[in-house]
């Protein structure tokens, strides 16, 4: 059912290149089906999402109130909680709010040699607006992963989407916006919740961010508002790699692989293992907790579609076609991990060792699980605090330091033929 | 000529949106035609590049080979540069330099009281594009301003391309780049620029992250090719507002707006300040400085198409103002700047005290002239090493933590639906 590739094969290159080939470009039609709704929201406001949603949410809201939830509700929500997913849910995000804390960003200056202030001043934004998934599942949390790392930042006002098909609420996802300090919560989604938050309505306020995941035209719509307000990535399906020494309990790698492949039949999920033998088990594991999975077609089709498992010469090689895939989620399967994650390049999150289970860093481990996908961990970074601040540089150039750096921007200035420049420093010479 | 506003005026709200309203929406034909050149370049790399060159930029190149500028080149530039401007760009690119090694980012991890490992593992990208405009204004500053952060990053190759519009060089960017450590350079602009840099050719090397400002085909391109490749933001026309308390020499503050109007008909520069009679002082100096300036029909352009004289009740306002416009560029102008700033929440720089011209900054103050514009500083940050660098979390749960770990996972994952998540914590369960 899931392919298997060699590395020593001639034709490998292709056949991972092959594999891990997605097609990532937009779809036309929903960026034009998007971009109408966007000029819609943009001109008629709450009007228009309320139509929006009441048509392709399969709900009656008359009036923005209908589609707004109270603190009040929130709270009511995570009350209701069985004890146990409450406790859960307040375990994870004190895990998630301490991690994040030591990302938050702080001011600095310092002073040269003629006495010039130099410095970069931290400010968080002003309001963010974070996108909940609630179509095929609703993950509450997403919810903390978005809000936590915003209000460790200092963000004021956070408001939350999320789209609820027929009506239908999710006491965990509101129970986290509770837990997580959301500041107010609307019932909508699609592109019509992602013109709300970048536009504003009359009831819904402009926010400055815009993050989450979210379906095609969720993403279509970040992408088209990017500029007007500022989007943490466009999220493709989600990926893990494993990389194996064969010492793991392949049962362990087999529910592993399927943590991913449940997400979506286009999730992917690939083995690197130098160790046949190893390989040849996990398959066998793979055939026997199949049948255990509620979600077993989504993860069949998934793995035939987009999984591989594959023999490699040794972990040197996997660490090189590992960073070659970039992957979202890398578990590190060896003995030294601490040795090995030295050599790792590009990834989202790495997992170290066989009691690091990726479902672990999803929930409570304490790092984001919003991450880059489809090979954008080259350039990107986990969803962190760093999001939600900015940063302003700050020069105080004191009277001895003009007259050292007029001369050096005089002379660049009229090298680019920018006179103005050039007087403006030539001004303040002695 | 420039028109003057009041913050006590009714409708004065109404008159700033009117004043720093910019039609960023995207061109569709612009979109279009950028779109048919990004896939030729991809289809046909080299050959659609070459033909693409020759055709906007009025050259006759026959290769490749033609396009690209060698090491030696770079250097020769450098060397025939008069010994004024050569030691004006060390002196710049040293202090740049120096200012962008502070904002290098490094790993960290700790161990929590389950001896569970969490961190953030620190790379920098492999390789990146910057993109130096070379149509109407060739600036050697933007070149040191992209290629320097990313060499501090460790990023190990740095591909500049530059259009040479009618084949001509400039010595004073091939300086730059080399100066700057440019690891190769080609003389491509437009999106066949960007689209060679995002997919690659048979000769130029797809990159991981393109950076730097260009026109509207150039931006077209990248927002485009976002996601295959990162980018650092998509700019708009340089703006600067100066906030002064009126004790200011005015024609300093008359010649730091025209630094800003010089660049562009459609860039904006603005005062506030709370004296009626200074603004008035202000008004004589630009009458009194225009006839001077070479670049003076732009400048006028640019001061009645969108410039201001903003008279606001006192400095508190101003702050708030300045706020709500979140400038690019921001010249706080007044006696005690290192208590002001603090109120200042959104700016790409802040120049603080009346010796430091905004032009200091653009070229050799050490902080980045690349610089979030049209109110994105509300989001967004300078460009800098942290856009050469990116985060993958490190997870390593230790078997004590897998147990806590994992019943907190379970409970949230069974919440969600996902049973293979839950399983995976389970199966680490003792």
């Amino acid at each position: 059912m899931i392919r298997r590739l060699d590395s020593r094969s001639p034709d490998f290159q292709s056949q991972l290149s092959a594999l891990l080939a997605f097609e990532t470009s937009q779809d036309p039609q929903v960026d034009l089906r998007v971009a109408a709704i966007l000029a819609d929201v943009k001109t008629r406001g709450d009007a228009a999402v309320i139509e929006y949603t009441n048509r392709f949410d399969g709900t009656s809201a008359e009036s923005m109130a209908d589609l707004e939830l109270t603190q009040e509700e929130l709270k009511a929500a995570y009350e209701r909680l069985p004890a146990e997913q409450r406790d859960a849910l307040t375990a994870a995000a004190e895990r998630v709010r301490r991690y994040h804390e030591r990302q938050k960003m702080s001011s600095w200056t310092y002073e040269d040699e003629d006495g010039t202030l130099l410095g970069q001043q931290i400010t968080a934004l002003d309001r963010v607006g974070i996108y909940v998934p609630g179509g095929k599942a609703a993950y509450p949390s997403s919810v903390l992963m978005n809000a936590i790392p915003a209000h460790v930042a200092g963000v004021p006002e956070i408001i939350m989407v999320v789209p609820t098909p027929r009506g239908e609420r999710n006491d965990l996802v509101l129970a986290a916006a509770y837990v997580a300090g959301v500041s107010r919560a609307f019932t909508i989604g699609g592109a019509q919740a992602v013109g709300a938050l970048a536009y504003g309505t009359q009831t819904v306020p402009a926010v400055d961010k815009v993050t989450g995941p979210g379906n095609a035209y969720v993403a279509a719509a970040k992408r088209a508002v990017f500029g007007i307000v500022g989007i943490d990535m466009v999220a493709g399906p989600s990926e893990i790699l494993v990389l194996c020494d064969g010492a793991t309990d392949p049962d362990w790698v087999a529910i592993d692989l399927f943590s991913q492949a449940e997400h979506d039949e286009i999730a992917q999920a690939i083995l690197l293992c130098p160790d046949a033998d190893y390989i040849a088990q996990v398959e066998a594991s793979i055939a026997k907790l199949l049948p255990t999975q509620p979600r077993r077609a989504i993860i069949e089709a998934s793995l035939s579609n987009r999984g591989a498992l594959i023999l490699v010469r040794d972990l040197d090689e996997a660490c090189a076609i590992s960073n070659q895939i970039a992957p979202e989620h890398l578990e590190l399967q060896v003995a030294e991990p601490r040795e090995w994650v030295q050599k790792l390049r590009h990834a989202g999150a790495i997992f170290m060792g066989k009691f690091t289970s990726e479902s672990l860093g999803d929930y409570c481990a304490g790092p984001n699980h919003v991450l880059p996908t489809a090979r954008t961990a080259r350039f990107a970074s986990p969803l962190g605090v760093y999001d939600f601040q900015k940063r302003s540089s700050l020069i105080q150039v004191s009277e001895a330091g003009a007259q050292k750096l007029g001369r050096i921007a005089a002379v660049l200035a009229h090298g680019e033929g920018l006179t103005a420049h050039a007087n403006a420093a030539e001004f303040r010479l002695k």
